[in-house]
């Protein structure tokens, strides 16, 4: 028996709800009556979506996590999953803290791996993952897609914006290994459980299918993935700076608090703002794993209860618009786009899990 | 948008049959009433498992065929697959025919592309595919896994033992390609079709269901899948030599015929036996994509009503018996391991798309 075939035992566990798990030919699996399944599959490349350093145990959390918050987008509840492996080598020292980071955020959710493939190569891995979701839409807005999962589309002019958790503090993280921020270890710390550990948002996802109209998880910044939704469902948003800058934690945790971070972190990257950076990261930071989603002004009371029931803080942050365009408004309304208009300080070179 | 959403786009296709396609955080499918879902996943990766300057109509046709192979194996009719794809670079100059032979293989099976993950990295195609069997066991031997798919494990002693359609061709195409043995040109087009295009058992996977006892694809070999039924279902066999040598059909179709072939192919790679290349390409070959499977003595007459059904040829090789291991006899069932001893002529280092 052959290295790999000894690495393909290491990830071989039982499969309690699978009908058949890793073994055969296939895998098989069963849906409830009047279930759907939902499908996502992700790719991550060595050097390109993280750095070939990286903490095996963490990575295997995360690998699986993003497939994970894919799922809660749509809010389904997670089933299984199969993982496919390059490895430039059959390395049981790295081989062992990744299955045991994979493994756990996958008993966690009760998400079971159910078969694979592994391979010599540079190192890649690529999961594709399954939950469900019932098939009746509990929505009676969106009749076009027979389903109850929570879609991009279906957001309407009118409906709040609210976003869950926290957001840039992955991407401050990432700056700040990359040398070009300096944060105080306990910040950086913090900031870098978000990049290397996300926690997917598996149970609000659940909790608000029936509530939210649209739903996307925010991978690549708020400001990316709250378009795809804007996109789907053919409209425009103001979102309020005063109600996204403090979403990043590190701000609000700085020592001496967000006017010092402004003044000492903002300006290390000679932003035109002292918020611009703040922004950067909040907008388009990505790696963060949150929720972005819509609802009705009549479910906020629901809303608020999924995020109670789910105990995952959601913040309320706009409103879905006609017109086309996302808006960048200040409490009253007013435009404040001008005031942020260059803060493209960061290289493309970074390496993100939803960089292609 | 950059090159790679243009890529996504390329890949963005009508889905009739999924409930959602490409275009959200997840696909969705739903599976009939009484259906389970067959999945399997593979990897390949260039250099290794195809030449890096594959034709790639015919790397989108065998990437697809390998995944349809396994579902084939299983009695599984396909219904969708996942593609993430890591491209050194956007070049759709390889992309176009890329796609355009992976998509005829799926249209010709009604296998929907439902989702997909693109990114820049060393080339690495990883697809999962889904398909479908009834969840009800047609077959009164299997009583462990409620499902009528076929499994590697089922099969009993006194079964007799299949393959369907030509074995060894693939791997004989590729010794051609590497330099090492010299083929007259028609026959190393008709192998080399094997190689690159091959035709995966879709139909008479199907058709087996509640007729074989047992089932795998040939895809690391006769000898090594065949040892995958024997390990599960806890037997041994006895395979006929003279049933399985015509089963290369470049052998068949030598100029001259077989004796020729042994002759002078055979001799060429200095065996030890003139035939022991030949049993080496179809006991050891791999890249096949045929089925092989066990039925009782009962089901020949089902066996052929499945082979004809599904216009596939089916050779019975041997018998599964209650003694461990896997036995080369003559038409007489005496041992004729001896004369085959010693045949181990190839390397690891050939592409092949189920070396790890």
């Amino acid at each position: 028996m052959g290295e790999f075939d000894l690495i393909r035992r290491f990830f071989t566990r039982p499969t309690p709800h699978a009908v058949l798990g890793v073994g055969d030919d296939c895998a098989l699996l069963q849906s409830a009556p009047g279930m759907q399944m939902a499908i996502s599959t992700d790719m991550l490349v060595g050097g390109r979506h993280f750095f070939a350093d990286t903490d095996p145990l963490a990575l295997g959390h995360k690998c699986l996590a993003v497939n994970l918050s894919d799922l809660a987008a749509c809010g389904a509840r997670p089933l299984a999953f199969t993982l496919a492996l390059a490895l430039p080598e059959a390395d049981e020292a790295w081989l062992a803290p990744f299955a045991q980071g994979l493994l756990a955020l996958a008993d966690a959710h009760g998400c079971e791996l159910i078969g694979g493939d592994t391979t010599r190569g540079p190192l890649n891995i690529c999961i594709t993952v399954f939950g469900e979701v019932p098939a009746q839409s509990h929505h009676a807005r969106r009749p076009l897609v027979p389903t109850s999962a929570l879609l991009r589309s279906g957001a309407q002019a009118g409906d709040d914006i609210y976003v869950s958790g926290t957001l840039g503090d992955a991407a401050l993280a990432l700056q700040a290994l990359l040398g070009r921020v300096a944060l105080p270890p306990e910040v950086l710390a913090q900031a870098r459980q978000r990049l290397e550990r996300p926690s997917p948002r598996v149970a609000l996802g659940q909790a608000l299918r029936g509530v939210a109209s649209a739903c996307a998880d925010v991978s690549d910044g708020l400001a990316g993935d709250l378009g795809h939704i804007l996109e789907r469902s053919g409209l425009g948003a103001e979102v309020e700076v005063d109600r996204v800058l403090p979403l990043l934690a590190a701000r609000r945790y700085y020592p001496g608090g967000e006017a010092q971070f402004d003044q000492q972190i903002g300006a290390t990257l000679k932003a035109q703002h002292p918020q611009a950076l703040a922004l950067q990261c909040v907008l388009a930071g990505g790696d963060d794993y949150e929720l972005v989603f819509s609802a009705a002004p009549a479910e906020r009371a629901a809303v608020q209860q999924a995020a109670a029931q789910s105990a995952t803080p959601v913040t309320r942050i706009g409103t879905m618009q006609a017109s086309p365009g996302l808006r960048l408004v200040d409490g009253l309304g007013r435009s404040v786009a001008p005031q942020f208009a260059s803060f493209d300080h960061f290289s493309a070179a970074q390496p993100s899990p939803h960089r292609p």
